[in-house]
């Protein structure tokens, strides 16, 4: 084993992070944190710091940590068959199991899996798809996608542009000329205070009319969202939202991308978060939950009408000029079949639900009151606490005072792992499924110490 | 176990696999195979059949099947901790680790590494990290990408718009914009007969500088290429070639970026291709043999020069708005870190040059007065028979005959699995560094008996 001071050293050296203040992190001026293990919502570190992750890594360890379930089933095939390609046909009985898992557990009315790596290129494979869908149905003018503000979609250049966050586009020269923006679900960030929550959603609805009649619906291939948004801030839609806007796409021949990474096997509740709003979408990206992340797997789901055009585009054209060496990677497929099989007997899709409205309840039994929590939401186990610096007013807090930061690291010292989610002061919590009351009470209490030691 | 009948219905029902004709596999029309086992450079299917990989998978299985070292690795790592996230400063002990055996095997001048998934995001990546530095230089008109025609560098938007083949733009709208194309470095293709290989060299070179001299050094940022053309034909550099590109580049302030997702750890008897033909380049894309596919892992190695742009950056403007969830994930880092033990200890980097060479010769004896052999050529074991109707004026095959695949598939009946490179009648060969010299001898006997069969 490694000494930390040299695992330091070479990590300041030699690793470019991720979302990372790369200066300060290799100056040594940041603090860095060498995970070795975990069990259950909580991880552990080489200082021996246990944390409660209520985070869930990046929402995605929805499993927990620590699941021998798992990594028995990815040791056993590293030892059989590590890898394969799945290009012209080729698969794995893990490959071809998990496919049948998800479809079953998929909406009815969807066809095909192809599966990709990671949420991003899921979604790229979904936007090429989406182009090809035109070009083979003869309507090369309809090629924009739209997009929400606040809506999080991957970080590469076209799903970056799909995202609606600023510190992916900046300095990036993103979004990309195909992508459009409409605004965020976001009811408690109405600009008219004034609205009732379906007055919102009729604004939400004429703001997508107005982008569609300015555009031309005849240019406008698909619109792109998360059933309820997750890195934006963490905001179920409002009430009726999902019924509004696919009036508004059917009337317009626009196919819906239901992004799923975050609500895909049951973090809110529900099987898919499309089930839970009453989606019928055209493709649903699927990642995070696929596998809890014990090995990298993203899948793009596409429906009946979309895989027929697909069909009838392979017979003009041949092969589809479409793969990544690693699709469907057996490592990962034999990692998704074991974390369904585990979601499904440890009953974890009911216990996002009831588990979800014990944490919200007893944040706003908690919190309500505050002088400085403007919102607490959620749906299943994903939730959020918003700060103001004045409740009545909603009036914002400076950004420039990173509230919402210091309220993580507030929390991070009672030995919680919280997000402060980006551009607002917004707390969130999205915890392994398997989470108990009682590890929520501690979520609960070491927020409440947090938010008192900070306002 | 399942039922092969079982697991057929499932595939063609539920997989949605890359680089396939959708429609025939979905009607049963094309094989498919269920690959289940493997061991040094053969395969094994369900239904017994065994064949030696002379592509091990797409070109990444580079230390062979089986190998329990990595198994073993894999194994730990996810009963350890099969996930944490890298975001804002996080690792573990196998990330770092990686990210410092990476940068001692790096040409000097490289100065950090970010872990993706696959070459595509990879190379994603660099693209972004090229527009930012152009952005933080201040330099916002220069982000053209010059990309070579037969050049592959991934099956996404913009990766598969720096791919030059047909076949990975129809149908997709793709290139996108900003990316242009120039010639490839194919000899063997050249126009003019006439041409010497210098003479070719200087063509290269003079439609470089056309098309810089057209569209403005100020508005183009980079440059990408493979050391040697891979999925285009697997065509090393005419000699001087990269000397040549290399001085251009620099007179126009244009970064390099070499992919060596292909040649990276060894497959051309050397580290890196960069080391192979004198490139200095300002990012390194690596993938396959990073891990040699034991689990997606993928990098972008990048330059001092580039890595303090990247520190003014985050300096000014904070944290870089760009990661995946699985930068950099445990389970690759942990195959990663025992791949290259592995490469090392076998000796896999010598052993791919000088089985290189046998392979080469082999085939040159075997096949070089064939009159339907146009070329034989390759570096390191990276290998490729090129077929034509005429050999002495290099007359093309017809295309529609598809004679490129009808030799691979009559290899596969002898049991060996080559690859039909598309567009050109091209067989292609890869293995396992591993390969041995009698195995060569199967693969060029067999290669003999499937040419035979089909001249």
């Amino acid at each position: 084993m490694l000494k930390n001071d040299q695992l330091d050293a070479w990590d300041r050296e030699n690793f470019f992070h991720p979302s990372t203040h790369l200066a300060q992190h290799a100056r040594g001026e940041s603090p860095n944190r060498i995970v070795t293990g975990g069990s259950g919502v909580y991880i552990e570190d080489r200082d021996g710091t246990k944390l409660l992750d209520a985070f869930a890594g990046l929402y995605c360890v929805n499993v927990g940590y620590g699941r021998s379930e798992i990594a028995d089933a990815i040791a056993e095939q590293a030892r059989e068959l590590a890898y394969y390609h799945a290009y012209v046909g080729h698969g794995t009985e893990a490959s071809i199991t998990l496919a049948q898992m998800v479809m079953e557990r998929a909406p009815d009315h969807m066809s095909k899996v192809y599966f990709g790596l990671g949420g991003s290129d899921a979604n790229e494979t979904n936007i090429k798809l989406v182009w090809y869908y035109n070009n083979i149905l003869g309507r090369p003018e309809k090629k924009k996608i739209i997009s929400r503000w606040r809506g999080y979609h991957g970080s590469g250049l076209m799903t970056g542009s799909l995202t609606g966050l600023e510190l992916f586009h900046k300095k990036f020269d993103l979004p990309l000329s195909q992508v459009l923006h409409t605004v965020a679900p976001d009811y408690f960030r109405r600009e008219d205070l004034s609205l009732s929550e379906a007055e919102f959603v009729a604004y939400c609805v004429a703001d997508l009319e107005a982008l569609i009649e300015r555009e031309g619906a005849d240019t406008i291939a698909a619109f792109i969202g998360e059933p309820a948004l997750g890195t934006g801030g963490i905001v179920p839609p409002p009430s009726g939202y999902w019924e509004a806007i696919q009036a508004v796409l059917k009337k317009h021949d626009i196919l819906l991308i239901a992004d799923e990474v975050v609500s895909g096997f049951g973090r809110l509740g529900t099987m898919f978060g499309s089930d839970h709003y009453g989606i019928q979408p055209d493709f649903i990206t699927i990642a995070k939950g696929l596998t809890s992340a014990y090995a990298p797997l993203s899948g793009s789901i596409v429906s009946d009408k979309v895989w027929k055009v697909l069909e009838d585009g392979t017979d003009e054209f041949g092969p589809i000029g479409h793969g990544w060496t690693y699709s469907a990677h057996p490592i990962g497929a034999a990692a998704g079949v074991a974390n369904l099989k585990l979601i499904d007997s440890l009953g974890l899709v009911a216990n996002a639900g009831s588990a979800g409205s014990y944490l919200k309840n007893a944040l706003a039994n908690a919190l309500g009151d505050h002088a400085n929590v403007g919102d607490i939401r959620g749906d299943g186990l994903l939730c959020a606490i918003e700060f103001v610096s004045d409740k009545a007013s909603r009036t914002y807090l400076d950004p420039a005072s990173k509230t919402g930061p210091q309220v993580a690291t507030a929390l991070l010292k009672e030995g919680v792992i919280g997000r402060a989610m980006p551009q607002g002061d917004i707390l969130g919590f999205a915890p392994p499924l398997c989470i108990s009351e009682a590890e929520i009470d501690k979520v609960v209490d070491a927020t409440v110490k947090a938010v008192k030691s900070v306002f």
